[in-house]
């Protein structure tokens, strides 16, 4: 019943919002900004991030059987404007930020971005079999190891000048490590590996790995940590020059609690990815058994609200929640990581989890009047935000979650 | 009197030595083995760190005014080689060992042959303007970066298979960081970017130093500790498969005193080299002042053999020498090293000690008979090895060390 709910609507409702819109037929890539109504909103931009999360969303369906053949060609379409438009022949890497017409605006190299390169390139190969995407997605491997590694105390740097020399600190971002990066790293390296089959992948997939739970995770709680200095002490949370989503800072750029803050959704998504990752990698899951649990517990036990249903925003580590709305990409990564921490665990009060979210998410989060999902609502559901997408909201969060929760449900028999 | 006597003799003698015999004009490259009349030992062998060590040789003594336009002939001869034969085309990098003919017998990637391959090639560039010097040290740069970083607990991991894949644990070396390749390294990427003035190159050049500074010199007495596992925490001294050089372990492999051991020779060098790496990456020399004192102090202390001259093999961090033989190579590290400290300190009892040195190495260590070193002699003077060259004592030492002790003294007024 949960299964076919997603089926029918991701058919019939989520893809096809994309597949009428998003397509730029005369200057190539996607349109990514639609208003309340699905209208293109105009904003002359096309990001990075939303370009690749884009060829991820496409070749993904098209590897499970989502979309029929055009989201191949959706893929396709994407992976050229991506190396026609994106690529830096210059210095190498993508640009951050092109206008509609493919003209770079932004020319940083960011690692974020190039995460998402390597996750929807190699994805890409593996969808397709076209060896193009692969080929890109080592390109941009090489570079990070090259220019984003921190040789010194381990991770990587992630905002860069277009030369790919290191920015400053503080807002420029030079000074700090996070948590967003390296569980992306961690998440494109798996597919990397998958689709290149080459040790080296593995190793450094490995190594994120344990960056991620020896030095991102907090020791006891299991939650993430969002900001660091380059020795992996932590460091307040500020809002960075170049954003990619949350935009809830107070005025000066500092989160009101700056160093006490962790989001459900996030280590929901961290857990699934990790055992994704393990799974891929061929990794030892017992080892990181309690991280798992701790992360899966934390996000249960604080995250879900049990009255409305879906996933709180954020709060403290030990705590409870502190930001009681609810976020689209949230839901959509809690979906996934509950049905594996029952996988993990067959505690069946992840599959109630589930369910409070997944009910949350076809009552409320779909606007039914286009098929995509909010983007903000407040604790019962009323929308906050009102725009169906732009740069920061695109469809990798809900069509994967979509697609691995049906997949996962089917597995599960439930 | 000091600088006269080192001139006349690298000129007269120990140049001389080299250029009558190390060019292989049948086969390329050069021939690095001679016995003690220096006659051709005839060893099928020609290895990474003995031919770069050759063309940095040369390519310094051109830069630096020694040796006539023949060394730039000879680096150019070394390039040529290094590049047709030794270049593996296929996963990049350098093979360890060639036969004479240039026939790869070795062809694992080894970390510390590589660090002198980017030095050598810089060197290379910087002295004779050839840009293809430069663009190989670039090339081995970026291929250290990909395979080379443990990019979780920092540091650079050195032995490597064929295709750079890392080797197992043990003696096949894969578990294990040492000094001696990032003590290479700083000065490798010294070099690197005196020749590229890329801010990458100076970037990585600082994060070797504090991971030098902060992580192998020990603490208390700012001695240099051989090995380290993963997370630096000290390991005991094992020997490799792929050795470079010292010879003198117990049965099984490991070091008597396997983790309370430290070189002198070896310490000096780290000072002037730091010095040096701090002058061209314009660092700040005060921050690392406390830490070159104590590596200069430890040497002056307890490494220098008043009654006989010279310096000591090695010791123990916090007390006294445990090897009283005298070996080339820290000898002429020695030299530089404490012309450095006197330069850092103005303390005369480091020109004492350089005297020490200088004495016994122009009195005992030079074999009048050939003009080169002897490689290893009792504490007394009294040859124990006879060889005048093999691949692991070649005129990389000694020379470099003739030619800046000659800068050096000049620029004290000595």
């Amino acid at each position: 019943m949960m299964q076919s709910e997603i089926k029918t609507y991701t058919e019939n409702q989520l893809l096809p919002f994309w597949t009428a819109r998003t397509i730029d037929k005369s200057q190539g890539g996607f349109i990514t900004h639609f208003d309340e109504f699905g209208n293109d909103a105009g904003d002359d931009e096309k990001s990075l991030i939303a370009q690749t999360r884009s060829v991820f969303t496409y070749s993904q369906a098209y590897r499970h059987g989502f979309g029929g053949p055009i989201m191949k060609e959706m893929a396709e379409h994407g992976v050229k404007f991506l190396l026609e438009k994106m690529w830096d022949d210059t210095h190498g890497g993508f640009y951050w930020m092109t206008d509609r017409a493919g003209r770079p605006t932004n020319k940083q190299k960011i690692g974020y971005g190039h995460s998402f390169a390597i996750y929807s390139l190699s994805e890409y190969t593996l969808a397709t079999g076209d060896p193009i995407g692969l080929e890109y997605a080592e390109k941009v491997f090489d570079l990070l190891q090259k220019h984003a590694v921190d040789t010194n105390y381990g991770g990587y740097w992630e905002f860069f000048a277009e030369d790919w020399s290191l920015m400053g600190p503080g807002a420029p971002g030079g000074d700090r490590k996070t948590l967003d990066v390296h569980m992306h790293l961690m998440e494109a390296f798996t597919t990397l590996y998958e689709a290149s089959g080459k040790s080296l992948h593995r190793r450094k997939l490995a190594e994120v790995i344990e960056i991620l739970i020896y030095k991102i995770m907090h020791p006891e709680t299991g939650t993430g940590i969002p900001q660091f200095w380059a020795n992996w002490e932590v460091a307040p949370q500020i809002k960075f020059d170049i954003v990619w989503g949350w935009d809830r800072f107070a005025d000066g750029g500092q989160k009101a609690s700056s160093t006490d803050n962790t989001s459900y959704g996030h280590n929901a998504e961290f857990g699934w990815l990790l055992m994704h990752a393990i799974k891929i990698g061929q990794f030892h899951l017992e080892k990181y058994r309690p991280h798992l649990e701790k992360a899966f517990y934390h996000a249960l036990n604080h995250g879900i609200d049990w009255e409305y249903g879906g996933v709180f925003v954020e709060g403290s580590h030990t705590g409870d929640a502190s930001d009681y709305e609810k976020e689209f990409w949230q839901q959509a990564e809690m979906l996934i990581g509950m049905l594996d921490a029952y996988k993990l665990t067959h505690d069946s009060r992840f599959i109630d989890a589930y369910k409070q979210v997944h009910r949350f998410v076809f009552d409320k989060m779909i606007n039914q009047q286009t098929g995509e999902w909010w983007p903000l609502m407040t604790r019962e559901g009323e929308p906050i935000w009102r725009h169906m997408a732009h740069n920061w909201k695109i469809n990798y969060h809900n069509v994967r979650s979509m697609i691995l929760s049906y997949e996962k449900l089917g597995e599960l028999n439930l």
